[in-house]
């Protein structure tokens, strides 16, 4: 089989996911002529996936008083300056075409997950606010919040291969961390408990899956590896390996590691 | 009375359906005179309900990038080509005219409540999805997830006469089905628990009641006529006719028909 | 320190609250280029703090068919009409900058925040409605439920100091009352319970604290200070100053003064 087109993007360089998206953007785009134009601009137009990301995005989050150019020429040279954040979308990319079901190619995902788009304009704002340019991380943070429904603090930090399934109604803390490998779906919290000083939202570690409307909040860890059940409020820790449930939520056993793949 | 301004809408035929509509637009429109444009270019413009509701949803699903009268003429000919979408165009509106006591007429259902829009841009995106046309089928649904902030999956079915009240983040997954006469409240998710193959979401029966913020998960039945209470969490079938409630779900009694009327 | 930009808002005048904004906004202006002319449209161009708050709602709002013009008059008109309106929008913006520790400033909250942004509008939509302008008043509450994810009953009342933090998803029913000084979470639902008829959604008192996802149904009373705990499902009333936790939600116990600030 083609690599390009392997349903398996694991070990897909930069250039070949870019080329994988590419192909899939041909091809739907001879079996739909109704898409043919937005495929052309969004992806077929572009000379690599982040000048493709940063034109959709800007697209997305432009309005009447910040111009889609503008929002492009920021987000492109973010790209374009931060091997990281490169590192990071390409990650995020083969994460939801590996972990969820419903994702049918990259290019689904590029074009149309908002949970991805939401987390790589935050990877943008992050940018921003390390660079203190805290007013205009604020402005795209709004935006994103506007128009993506997820409400990510520019300054909670984000690790590589991170999957926000449907996304509406997250939220993440200012001083929330999300390690790498991490699931979260819709309506999920990681947020504060009221104090105002140091480290005041959740710790979450590699390979946590947080399930849909989960409320997680205060300064607990969320060891590597946990599972929290859809609806949980969690208020501890919850250990390395272990499920936590319900409203309050707590632990189903330990040892158990999750199977994201 | 003049049967097309009647409270009671169950058995208006669709040409007075349309004509109640009318006659609702002509009204506000002489009461306000700041909605006169608005509701000549919305309703009184259009020769049918159908025409009116595709160049309603059109214009508030179109992009830079999607363009409004090209969303018209995919969602007017879908209407157009298929009876049973046109029917249960007519029978959501006339349920929550019905069920929705903040509901003060056809046309507000018909312009304001996003619910019932995104509903009736599932029927476009799931009949396109059936028809093999994946890429635009997603290409809708991302657009509805984006501006009306509920996600159903295009292959996800839906009965008529279904109430999606406030709708703000309602989640429902690819192989979930909705029967007849449903009523959701927002932030309800139909999900899947991570298995990957055949039936991973819910059946939802006839007449069911979902409360605000209950999740569902797996390919679990919910009977005829089960009521789900609010913040619910729902792991395993509910009989016809019972309530379940709380987090995990537990069954308050059986036998207990609703009345949704 | 100069008492315009002093950190503390609570004794501010109107005038002060505006020139302190006026003087962040050109700061911010200074320092971040890439920010000068939305600032300037949207601040520094306008002559007063209610001037600049109708001129940015009406470009969020605004839609192909609900002209931005067409709003800024209607929303700049009624805040000069309504003399409780304007100290209300005071209010709320010092309650923002009080209570919030991620609130770096006014003008981060004027311009930024979804949940004041959608309060103010609110405000403007519930005038219509008592004015009886019920069509009006409702295609004002669908765009700020399409554009803030917030979708408050025209009817509803609401008090002055209110923060909605985060504010996605959050639903209040028609015949709910906000009492002053509240602070609301996202995804919190003051809701009914099916009946139809005179008071059918909570009444919530002055100072009280509802965490986020929590549902409250019915016509209950949460009483003064008191406070709600994420993820609860509260169903019946809650007395002044308790604090109510859990799914049914259960009173942790009495007599416990909230600390907001």
């Amino acid at each position: 089989a083609d690599e390009r087109t392997s349903s398996s993007g694991a070990d897909l360089t930069g250039e070949q996911l870019w080329q994988a998206i590419r192909e899939e953007a041909r091809r739907d785009s001879e079996s739909e002529p109704a898409l043919a134009s937005f495929l052309y601009s969004t992806i077929l137009a572009h000379p690599s996936l982040e000048r493709a990301l940063a034109f959709h995005i800007a697209n997305k989050l432009c309005s009447s008083t910040l111009l889609s150019t503008q929002l492009y020429t920021l987000i492109a040279d973010t790209f374009m300056e931060d091997a990281d954040i490169r590192a990071a979308v390409r990650a995020d990319l083969q994460a939801v075409k590996s972990r969820d079901p419903a994702c049918v190619g990259y290019s689904h995902c590029l074009l149309n997950f908002k949970g991805f788009l939401a987390c790589q304009s935050h990877r943008v704002a992050h940018r921003l606010w390390n660079q203190g340019r805290i007013a205009l991380a604020f402005a795209l943070h709004s935006r994103v919040s506007e128009v993506f429904h997820v409400d990510f603090h520019p300054a909670a930090k984000v690790g590589h291969g991170v999957l926000f399934d449907h996304a509406t109604g997250v939220v993440v803390g200012e001083t929330a961390e999300i390690g790498n490998n991490v699931s979260i779906l819709h309506h999920v919290t990681l947020g504060g408990t009221g104090s105002s000083g140091g480290i005041r939202h959740p710790r979450v570690g590699d390979g946590v899956l947080i399930g849909a409307g989960a409320t997680v909040l205060g300064p607990v860890r969320i060891g590597q590896g946990a599972k929290i059940g859809a609806g949980s409020v969690v208020l501890s820790d919850v250990p390395a390996h272990c499920t936590a449930v319900g409203n309050p939520a707590k632990l189903l056993g330990g040892n158990r590691p999750i199977q994201l793949n």
